[in-house]
């Protein structure tokens, strides 16, 4: 049976951590919004908003923040980890004694760990000690500033324990923003890790001048080479072609918004790595690193990837773009 | 064993039968083109372009136009058709007498019969008595003009024939142009006959100008509404997921050249049925039309399509964008 969320803590005020933070208190539950600095922390209680990152975005009432994780997780057993993934293991470690033993712990990054190639819930599984049953995952298309905005938007609540999961999914529903349960936990993570490595591509295609079958024919096949994966790590294909799996992929490669398809795009103009980064105001894309550690989660299953082993030879082996898509087209043709 | 095909034709000189022609052509292959009208075919013999259709376009000398459907197909085995989905049964009544009965009979249209509600293979069955090994189908994300440009693109050719399907992709496959073949052929055409509604939908929510978020939800859930009622027609789910249709269907509800997107933004920004087809010169887009046969199709196998549903509602009986919106948002939360 789904109990009812009270008080939920979001760890993390960034622009996703404080988005959900405001979706929770949307719902009518009592938020603690944690943040690493306490100069946010204290500008978000003074004047209801997280300029940093969600800019122009009034907060309600039941969000308060605070710098202190022991205030923040005290009690609390519905607790939201919005820490970039390769943060995650190194905080998580310093909470873990805050945690209430019963908690629901629920991942929000989107990444695998360099060098361990872990998902996000293993991470946590694993920093915790916590059963799996208590760790969830949140993953969709799901654009913070236009959540935050109130726009209408769908999203996955996936944990091994159903009940935990409509417990979560009755927290976070509201009338604009709707998460739909799963007990798939490996589906749900999967999708969100590979997709900007796609988006990169994408981009790139773009950038040489490619169009819209292009586009369309490499987030297919993107999501072919995804979906691999994920049924080698055991996920339901139903998952990868739902909201966390074909929904972030189609929003992250489509989005005017998106950092990974814009570096790719100046690659594919012919940017060197070094000034695609410098005109991205020093930013790499998320993807030229994770192409790395998707790779090599992929080769340790034995599956094949393609588009992520070209998109890693574009960045971090010389391969040009325009050989990039040379390679790829002339791969022989065989069944879908 | 599949064979060599040396000669093909395509019956229909609209923009995606130019397109093809030029692929066939530029593979070597000798290619006749029948346009209905005799001005037409002399047109595209005497320039080498079909600029009613594809403008710009040079054509191969391989290609020959011809108005004469028995010049046309006589002595021919490889044969596509080219025309609307609601003219294909008169048309090709009209050419069953003409038709080699060893030919395979490719379909290129994307749709449900009005009235009997039959998928394009299953009128091409009826009204020629070919057997069902010897008609395929060719769907995917493929804008004709993008195409006709060569630039990358990638397709499906499905036939229950594996030999056959074999054989096409083998005519098709040139630098540019990728055919991957299926034997299943249901699921390669129920994502054409359903994709162009969902764009409509996707047009209706940015109208009222709604984001990213809920374009990918609105694409996600259309593809489980499309995978449902391919499911019951026997489809595969895997090919729904590939090009035939997540490809096209994302292809069709992001493209900026969608006359369906279009249409479904104008309804979006307030606009009448009537007032939105005089913005697009008189032009009903297709989905107008299909969501009601696609509807019927569904109910005739019990299937519930939500968002086609909601779209007929506005198209059909006067339920607003924003009623419509309210109803799909207000829908219970469950399980994905």
């Amino acid at each position: 049976m789904a109990g009812t969320v009270r008080t939920a803590t979001v760890m993390g005020a960034g622009a996703w951590g404080t988005a959900l933070a405001k979706v929770l208190a949307d719902g009518g539950i009592d938020v603690r919004l944690w943040a690493r600095r306490p100069e946010l922390a204290e500008a978000i209680n003074a004047t209801a908003r997280n300029e940093d990152y969600l800019p122009g975005i009034a907060l309600p009432p039941g969000v308060r923040a605070t710098s202190d994780p022991a205030a923040a997780l005290g009690g609390v057993t519905t607790v939201l980890l919005g820490v970039p993934a390769q943060q995650l293991r190194t905080n998580l470690e310093q909470w873990v004694p805050l945690l209430d033993p019963d908690a629901t712990l629920v991942s929000l990054a989107k990444g695998i760990e360099l060098g361990t190639l872990m998902r996000m819930t293993q991470v946590i599984q694993q920093v915790s000690g916590f059963d799996i049953n208590q760790i969830a995952v949140l993953s969709g298309p799901n654009l913070a500033s236009e959540v935050a905005e109130g726009q209408p938007a769908a999203t996955v609540v996936a944990c091994t324990d159903s009940g935990r999961a409509v417990e979560l999914q009755r927290a976070l529903n509201t009338g604009y923003f709707r998460p739909y349960t799963n007990t798939d936990v490996v589906g749900a993570e999967i999708g969100g890790a590979c997709k900007n490595v796609i988006a990169l591509a994408c981009g790139m295609a773009n950038g040489i001048g490619l169009g819209e079958n292009t586009a369309a024919a490499i987030i297919t096949r993107g999501l072919a080479e995804i979906m691999r994966l994920g049924m080698a790590l055991g996920a339901q294909p139903t998952t990868l072609a739902g909201l966390a799996g074909v929904g972030d992929l189609v929003a992250t490669c489509t989005s005017r918004h998106s950092r990974n398809f814009s570096f790719g795009r100046r690659l594919g103009q012919g940017m060197t790595i070094e000034e695609a980064r410098k005109a991205g105001e020093g930013h790499v894309a998320e993807g030229f690193a994770s192409c790395q550690s998707v790779l090599a989660l992929a080769s340790s299953y034995g599956v094949e990837m393609p588009l992520t082993d070209a998109v890693a030879r574009v960045c971090h082996h010389g391969l040009s773009v325009n050989q990039a898509i040379a390679l790829l087209l002339g791969r022989r043709t065989k069944p879908e």
